[in-house]
């Protein structure tokens, strides 16, 4: 069963087809400059409280340190939103314990996790101070909303969305007219996407970074989000999906799979706390083809593009730059420099975390508190609004 | 679409047989007398807070004021059960606001009958100083468990319950395999067996009050806590059904259907606001059929039948002792009776829901705000041990 850290995505998508990313972004009012934003028509609007032009949601499953690929295709993502936010915008992000709970989880297990997923977004740079990062499940308006949007979500949908056949190892043309499917299926799982959809719209959320594997989870939310503004006025903004332009990340061991916690192989990913001895081997491991030439294909030669990719996630230059760059040398070199590059960079967020990790003074508590009291005041003024609107 | 009052029951079975509800009934610790307690086996226990026994939870839908046979087979009863508890039995009755919504609303009128729900249980006898007398959308506790249990309800055991196909007129043998039945269907109604399992053990009920058309969802809501408890640990008392004696009230135009609200003509229901005059129309005009003797018989008389049992209820007789009673009589005296005998029953509780429906001094608010402090805290208690158990 996979058990992705990464809840709407690891896998953001390359704006212009190369796979340097863009180091120029801002979140200026009206334009997310660099990401592509994903509009869909039929959408009514919904007033947004004063001085706020922009709301962002995102949430991170706890399943561990993450990887290289949920790094840099979703967390340094947030940050440089974060780091580019323009004064009108919010940042909520969540560590998702509630949806951890639709796979069979073991206690100890889970709370490790959640705490290793805390100290993991400091680490990264996400910074409490301007960004809202909370458990999902010290916020009881989730899944307040999660019931409420329930009564609307319909069935036919939820059946034919395609994440619970993957989670139960089904193929993708599984209905519930199978009666295997149901007898594995609980109930939680199905409904994943309308606890999602929740998570974004009671922070009514305005965009919504996401990778291409949950755009279908969006449109979930959209839909609904306009059901229910149909039924009961105008309360959610629709949120918009925010596509990063960072490509994502492959497997080093099978390079036609993105990189995955749940690969057999634990030479098939890097984990963010890897030293740097841990990365150069993994790295020297990695799978190539038997052509020593160092030239950028994706199709034809998987696994040394895939190297190429990651030192452009680092250096900002386009992978057939690189390539160019990299032709006289060989691949032993280019796997050094990479490793280089890789050990560099993850070398502050190592050694944050890890001092966060040995940390006594209560300080990820702390943090944890200061996020919940302001998700929940954030949550509970959309909960009174819906509350309202619905007589209740 | 039937919109019962009731939530679990407005048809509890009588015990015994016999048409009078027995008078004597105690709330004694490890015994609820007069009550049938559904006992199943293969139930694990859980502890209970210090000297509390027995916890009583039943829950009710606002749908306006109830009929005499809501009153009857579940709000009398609730009182009586209130009266003769013991100090170790705590009760728990829930406006639930939040069921309400599986089916579609107007905010106005729900809102109106939210407030009539909790002036029909205060004027029927609950007493706030006894009770916890609750919206159930002030208590986020009750939605966050339902999400809780929702990763653990199997679908293939919720798609074989009834309750979604009746209330979306669907037959009996109906299952998603129909396509029709999927797009009709709201996430919901299907999971509201969930949120009435979350409604039942966020208070650690031991015992719930139930119809025969609720028993369903009471072995369903057994058999969640049974798996939660078995991975863990003994967190939820396996509630038992009580049945009450009261035999169930027939509508006054077809007396083979039970009395309902969503029946088309009026005068086949009494409401408790009622008033004298009305209900002696209605009483009538009470379909009997073309034999003028007095006679119990409720397969081959239900008309006259139903008029002897509801007698039964107010003076505590058997309707074969009534029937002899009016047997020298005419089906108009016994009419007239039983129609004094209702008005005369119904005059203080009517007076009562009308005076505190006029009240201006924020009576109403003031029990439902502590009602909604007391729930509140004994449900974040359950939820702090439940989140504790899950690694949360």
């Amino acid at each position: 069963m996979s058990t992705n850290l990464s809840y709407y995505s690891q896998s953001l998508t390359k704006l212009h087809g190369i796979c340097s990313t863009s180091l120029a972004r801002t979140v200026a009012s009206g334009a997310l400059n660099g990401y592509r934003v994903r509009r869909w028509s039929s959408c009514q609007t919904a007033p947004r409280p004063p001085g706020i032009t922009h709301t962002i949601f995102s949430g991170i499953q706890p399943t561990g340190v993450p990887h290289l690929g949920n790094y840099l295709g979703a967390l340094r993502e947030w940050v440089r939103l974060q780091n580019d936010g323009t004064e009108g915008t919010r940042f909520f992000f969540s560590i998702v314990d509630l949806h951890a709970l639709t796979v069979p989880q073991e206690s100890i297990q889970l709370r490790k996790w959640r705490k290793e997923a805390l100290a993991t977004l400091l680490a990264v740079g996400l910074d409490p101070s301007r960004s809202t990062i909370f458990y999902q499940s010290t916020v009881q308006a989730h899944a307040e909303l999660f019931w409420i949007l329930c009564t609307v979500a319909s069935m036919g949908y939820l059946s034919r969305m395609t994440q619970w056949k993957s989670k139960l190892q089904l193929p993708e043309e599984t209905t519930l007219e199978n009666s295997t499917a149901r007898s594995k299926l609980r109930l939680g799982l199905l409904s994943y996407p309308v606890l999602q959809a929740a998570d974004i719209l009671v922070h009514r959320a305005t965009h919504v970074p996401v990778g291409e594997d949950q755009r279908q989870h969006l449109e979930f939310c959209r839909n609904i989000a306009n059901s229910f503004n149909h039924t009961y006025g105008s309360i959610f903004p629709c949120p918009e999906a925010l596509i990063s332009p960072a490509k994502r990340v492959m497997s080093l061991k099978e390079p036609t799979l993105k990189m995955s916690k749940s690969h057999v192989d634990e030479r098939s990913r890097i984990i963010l706390t890897d030293s740097r001895d841990q990365i150069s081997k993994k790295l020297k491991a990695a799978l190539t083809d038997s052509d020593m030439k160092i030239t950028y294909d994706p199709i034809l030669r998987p696994g040394v593009s895939n190297l190429l990719e990651l030192l452009g996630h680092f250096e900002g230059k386009s992978c057939e730059d690189l390539a160019l760059e990299y032709q006289s040398t060989s691949l032993r070199v280019l796997k050094e420099h990479l490793a280089g590059q890789i050990s560099d960079h993850l070398q502050p967020i190592r050694d944050k975390y890890f001092s966060l990790m040995d940390d006594k003074t209560g300080f990820l508590d702390a943090v944890s508190e200061q996020g919940a009291r302001s998700a929940r005041a954030n949550a509970d003024r959309t909960m009174e609004v819906v509350r309202s609107a619905m007589g209740l």
